[in-house]
């Protein structure tokens, strides 16, 4: 028996939430790992990507058939296809999650190198990002997609943090050069966490905006991407 | 006056198409004046992605109202949807030309370092690839598609030996490691290049797959992720 239209999309919200959840469990492994300096924990981040993998061609096809069958319109229309861009950032924090657990499951076979927990810390700031930025896509709420814009400043400052504290280290200590390396690269997985926090939060803001502005009959109105960036 | 489905779809494609020799195009400054230690061609880089970024947001724009308008079911449907995942992402390629543009500023500034054009080498498999993968989507042509899923190894066997290389430099002359950390980071936007290259053309396969499968009557086959990969 078909669902309601209004059924449909709430239970394909409910859907890229679970996605979310699942990508940041990956990722909370995976720098847990690199915390505790064991690698137990690794093989659960592999498992889950793979979940997530299958849950994002499941929500396409979902898409893809609501939009053939109810033929929506204007903000409906726009949040089908937003779902499918959403769940592809998603998927990508999954990689990003992969990315950190092979590296880490490199560093963990050697010596810890001090000052390594900055990473993590900085991976905290990236989880925190991507779970506000699905959250403000549950609830509309652009005041909270516009907050992550700005905390993605944050991560890019832990970022160079990480990057000048393992130069320092790489010069003072050849030995180092592999492992701080592997932080470096670390800390880049993170960074594009944040950027794709920051990519579902502007979608956020483009989908709401568009629609107050087609409610206040600002017709002819054209928001580019520039303009929606804070 | 309204124009012909097909019309519209032809387009699209050209439309893409463009983007995409734009996007090439970025990163071949990019790469150029990192080859030839000269920074005088990287303002054109970040030109080319604005205007890249707005190609993307007219192409969200013309595609929802196709599908508003026409109103496409199946094998059109799901081409509409590729077009905008296809056309993000050229604009990530776009972001990973700009990424480049902004190391090789810095490395131009300082002494040159020597073997650093093996990334230059490696930044001319990845457009090769995205040149492909586009064309293969053109075309809807799944050996060339496929083909582009195996140059991805050569690529990653490439970053490999830049990572190698520098790190070794690295520790013959910690003088280098900014410099070298620097070539590593292109190495990996260039990674990425490939990867996106790599997306599109797996797209290429899921779709004209799922469509032959379909014209087969093989009635509930589910494609899964999985299986499209080689």
């Amino acid at each position: 028996m078909p669902r309601h239209f209004d059924d449909e999309l709430k239970l394909l919200k409910e859907r890229l939430l679970d996605m979310g959840s699942r990508a940041e469990r990956a990722l909370h492994r995976a720098l847990e790992a690199l915390l505790r300096h064991d690698g137990a924990q690794l093989p659960e981040v592999f498992e889950i990507e793979r979940d997530v993998n299958d849950l994002e061609v499941g929500i396409e096809q979902d898409v893809l058939s609501l939009i053939a069958r109810r033929q929506p319109v204007a903000a409906d229309l726009r949040f089908c296809i937003m779902a499918i861009k959403i769940a592809g950032e998603v998927e990508r924090v999954c990689d990003q999650a992969v990315n950190i657990a092979q590296s880490t499951r490199r560093l963990v076979a050697e010596p810890p190198i001090k000052r390594a927990s900055i990473t993590p810390f900085m991976g905290e700031k990236a989880m925190k990002m991507l779970r506000e930025a699905l959250d403000a896509f549950v609830r509309g709420d652009v005041a909270l997609a516009r907050r992550v814009l700005g905390e993605d400043d944050e991560v890019d400052s832990l970022r160079d943090d990480v990057f000048r504290t393992m130069i320092t280290y790489m010069m003072e200590d050849p030995q180092t050069i592999s492992r701080a390396m592997s932080l470096i690269l670390i800390a880049r997985n993170l960074e594009r966490v944040a950027d794709h926090a920051t990519n579902i939060a502007e979608e956020v803001i483009f989908m709401v905006e568009a629609r107050e502005v087609r409610s206040e009959q600002e017709k002819g109105a054209r928001i580019t991407r520039e303009e929606r960036k804070p």
